[in-house]
């Protein structure tokens, strides 16, 4: 990913210079030259006091555009200074899902006052329902619906007259009085229609949807799955309640993607970034690093319980970590492998015996291939063939642990209901750790005396 | 992400049984009930040999819908045993997109075969040129363009008398005779419009487009910044040559994500699977195990230095492994945050000092609370204050190491053109399970008159 276009600095400087002069005419003829996508990124960039500025010389309507754009953190951080009469103007201009998600944030007396001063507060009030990560949490309610008895010239007719600015413009969706939804119907097949054709007549009635309280990843796992860009949503009566767009989907992917990376690399919190304050950090990081220390000393203590062989051949000290970050590594490839497959619905339950096999199969090549080279570098190295011979052999063992261990963990995992992520670097490399230093100090030990001959 | 439903593993089983029998009609019913996303997961899950005999039953069109489910590399199997003149038939009959990249992937020779024996290769033709990466690559040839001066009546007589089967099928885009982009115009628009009014009074005229030889990420990234479901694609010299649909960008997303987690893990090879063949797995796992033998040794060479220390403490060798691991694991998560945040863009120059300053701070949190924990633990573990002191004060800075190393490789690698997910565990851990050896082992021969007082 990355590297796409930044906001071009020279408009950003020329905006700062701009607020700075108080020349607020030059401030909101750049600002408005520019997309609200782009808007958003600039105004993410000024400084707090200057966003304050920028805000009070904005219109509403533009300022909710701003919002709209931002991400929940960053909408946050600007809306929290504001007066609440003139936050809930803005509130009522925003995309109703955005609009709830900010809601959703702020403290519950601060939500009761907002919403007793909005004008249009029925649009944001069922969505406060759901929680964010739900199907009802990504859904708009800003939709259009036909009934079935319509006309297409009427319907057309009608559609005109609302002026259909809505947040799903290509698809309309039918339902009878009940609101139940009867079927959908993209806008190309609305228009192509014979005039007379009832709506009925011309919908699609096999229309695939979800209900509001479903994970908003299996949404996303629908949408993508039918190429869909509008999901109807229906609450636990089969009424149509909201719809989501393929723009919320690609949120959900890129949440899943960060939720993902941060778990593979042990770090707890998803909204953790390298900026996030001090103790956002410790809380975020240290609890896997905690367990990291535990999984270290049992390591140390297994390592312990060969404490007179360093004595007799030091030189075992110099390799017992080869063995063990080896096997850390290749665990962590499969693990990587197992997730993402996962992920991508690719690992079907009777594919499982098959990759198990492959896979030890492929820690035996590997291990055979570093064994040979870790082993015959060292035996010259050290000029002493039973050091080599007992590392080459750790090395294989512990690459079969590693395939084996990084292969199961994740799936394992996710057979029990949990994030397979979850099988991160703490948890498999602390397995493949102490295995490794099991394996090789208890081949050392059985080559001692051969060992020692060369020592 | 995962936990998307699987496809009926009763239909499966009855589908696979019917096959079994040879009972066709049964077989052809069950296929037809499915969504075509859904036939394609089906047909991939069948036995290489079921899928031929699937293929012999079904339409034309109907394998067409289903490789264009499919992804590249099962197309490519399926496609590979079938006649070329069948296979011409298939392709004509696909997305162009997904028709050029089955023929990208063919032989030269089968390509110009293939594309003799097809009746409408002029869909594709045009996508061949440019490679599988590009946003040319992604994009399709099958859209709708409109003059500037039809009117917008005239407009929705053409546009129902095409039929308007499209893989574009809300946008219309205006050229001018020399084929260059004018303006962009929403199905809505055009409907809502005023009848006599001409097409160039109503387009939107200020459309964001992509050059057809930019990568495929920056053109998500235009359409996710823009929140574009349709975004065109022009040749040199500015002429309107394709247009990439929401779902193309889904995809670009998911192999950018499976490309990051994979570097991150040390895997080289992105097309990577759990059951991949042996020989691609070790040439896509190998190298990065192979760079990490030699730095294993590296680690191996500094401790060897540090050789006598184990005869007179053999103590030192159960805990050298904890500073390093600890390092590690520290490191790992500072890569996850940058990388994912220079996904994201969310990351300007003007942060780095800033973040990496926080980042200090924080590997000096994680390395008091953490140093304390293991050196009083193991001060008294072994009745040894100095270790636990040596130790402590190891950890310590070894985590003030990792949090530098952590943050700074990968934007180093970012500001030098490299993917910052090349600061993978491998490259990142070599460096703080090096300088953690040397910091502890070096504390340890400062103090080792203290340290061997308790032994």
């Amino acid at each position: 990913m990355s590297k796409f276009e930044q906001t071009d600095p020279a408009v950003l400087h020329a905006l700062e210079e701009s607020l700075e002069k108080g020349d607020y005419s030059i401030v909101l003829e750049l600002i408005r030259s520019l997309h609200p996508a782009d808007q958003a990124k600039v105004f993410y960039e000024l400084k707090p006091e200057k966003q304050e500025e920028l805000l009070q010389e904005l219109e509403i309507p533009e300022i909710a555009d701003i919002f709209d754009e931002l991400d929940d953190q960053q909408t946050l951080t600007a809306a929290r200074n504001l007066p609440l009469p003139f936050l809930a103007d803005i509130i009522d201009d925003m995309d109703p899902d955005e609009a709830a998600d900010l809601l959703g944030d702020l403290s519950g007396q601060e939500v009761r006052k907002t919403i007793s001063l909005m004008e249009e507060p029925e649009e944001v009030l069922p969505l406060l329902r759901y929680p964010d990560e739900t199907a009802g949490g990504r859904m708009t309610t800003d939709f259009l619906v036909l009934g079935p008895d319509d006309t297409t010239d009427s319907a057309i007719q009608y559609l005109r007259s609302t002026g259909w600015e809505t947040d799903i413009p290509y698809y309309l969706f039918v339902v009878n009085n009940k609101k139940e939804l009867l079927g959908v119907m993209g806008l190309r097949e609305l228009v192509c229609a014979d005039p007379y054709k009832t709506i009925n007549e011309i919908m699609n009635a096999q229309v695939v949807s979800v209900q509001a309280m479903q994970d908003q990843e299996e949404a996303a796992g629908v949408m993508k799955h039918y190429d869909l860009s509008a999901l109807p949503v229906l609450n636990k009566q089969g009424h149509l309640v909201g719809v989501i767009s393929h723009d919320d989907i690609l949120d959900v992917l890129v949440d899943e993607t960060t939720e993902d990376i941060y778990r593979l690399a042990s770090v707890s919190d998803t909204a953790l970034e390298p900026e996030s304050k001090l103790f956002l950090q410790l809380k975020g990081r240290l609890p896997w690093l905690l367990l990291n220390t535990v999984t270290a000393l049992i390591g140390s203590w297994v390592i312990s319980n060969f404490g007179d062989l360093f004595v007799k051949v030091a030189v075992l000290a110099f390799f017992q970590s080869v063995v063990a970050a080896q096997g850390g590594n290749a665990a962590s490839q499969n693990v990587a492998m197992i997730v993402r497959s996962l992920a991508l619905g690719k690992l079907q339950p009777k594919k499982i015996l098959p990759i198990l096999l492959r896979q030890i199969a492929v820690g035996a090549f590997l291990g055979v291939v570093i064994g040979l080279i870790v082993g015959v570098g060292v035996s010259f190295w050290q000029s002493n063939p039973y050091l080599g011979l007992v590392l080459g052999l750790a090395l294989l063992g512990n690459m079969l642990v590693a395939s084996i261990v990084g292969t199961l963990a994740p799936l394992i995992l996710e057979f029990s209901g949990q994030d397979p992520a979850l099988a991160s670097s703490v948890l498999v490399t602390a397995i493949t750790d102490i295995i490794g230093f099991l394996i090789f100090l208890s081949l050392a030990s059985l080559f001692l005396p051969l060992i020692q001959q060369y020592v």
